[in-house]
């Protein structure tokens, strides 16, 4: 394998969750510490650069690179959640997706006001949860300096749906 | 405040997610990169001597931790999560919870056979979804050698529930 190269990390299930869609599952890349490494050196190739002053982590599966992230910069993290998730006051935000549909929320208490923040998540498909995570972000007087994710399925064009830079370490072209 | 007291980083929000209910938040110490740092530093202290295989990360908080702590290690990481949200063949097992239930499930795929495992999650509340998380990885033929939190709620004594030792990063009595 190109030492490059995370895809053989990641699983191909189809048919999952729904008929018709196929999955793509970082669960081999996580379970390998040697690939989670790369990963996680690749991904502060890119994040390093953009002096971001919080990580944002999409529920659920952002968390597992948030936190990671964060703390090799040496910055905060916060949570984007589905709605009734987080608890105290929140600010959410409404959008559509590959399948189904769903609300985003983030604390007020994390005032994210004049703040820099990269928003990370495993996977971009069709954009619907990234593009909403920036809208909220941007919502509550943040700026969203970039997405960054490992996977892009790149044929269902959600950058698309993003104002900021996108940046993913495997894309998928079908 | 003591070097080492992770308390005021911990948010108390009364009647969530349900009335009655004090929800533990620990939504400021992700903010806080010196915090965040402490407390990796206290988690890797408690994991390093147990010689970990692998460690498994609880949906969703479980996994700001998993990663964070199996990188540090230079080991990998496995979900566990609520049924439904595997791609795959998974092994399942049903709880019952502090306010609720649900099915947590594994991929068959991980093998925790002969493994030695370390469950994280942010809270240890009844303990039934750490207590269903080590029934699991038993079931799949796993050795859980410790389950690990940020919070224990003592006054609920979920620890009960457990057949491993449990460590917690703060405790509360009430």
């Amino acid at each position: 394998m190109d030492s490059h190269d995370l895809s053989p990390y990641i699983d191909h299930i189809q048919d999952f969750p729904q008929p018709g869609i196929g999955f793509k599952d970082i669960s081999p890349l996580l379970q390998s510490s040697a690939a989670m490494a790369k990963a996680k050196a690749q991904l502060l190739e890119i994040i390093t650069p953009i002096n971001a002053d919080v990580i944002a982590g999409l529920d659920a599966r952002g968390f597992l690179f948030s936190t990671l992230i964060a703390d090799a910069l040496g910055v905060g993290s916060v949570m984007i959640r589905k709605a009734g998730k987080l608890p105290g006051a929140v600010e959410e935000r409404s959008y559509s997706l590959e399948y189904g549909s769903g609300t985003l929320a983030v604390q007020k208490a994390r005032d994210l006001r004049g703040k820099r923040v990269v928003i990370m998540d495993d996977l971009l498909a069709t954009g619907g949860t990234l593009g909403c995570a920036e809208n909220l972000i941007t919502q509550v007087g943040g700026e969203v300096a970039a997405a960054v994710v490992i996977i892009e399925l790149k044929f269902l064009e959600g950058a698309a749906q993003l104002s900021c830079p996108l940046h993913a370490l495997v894309s998928y072209d079908e």
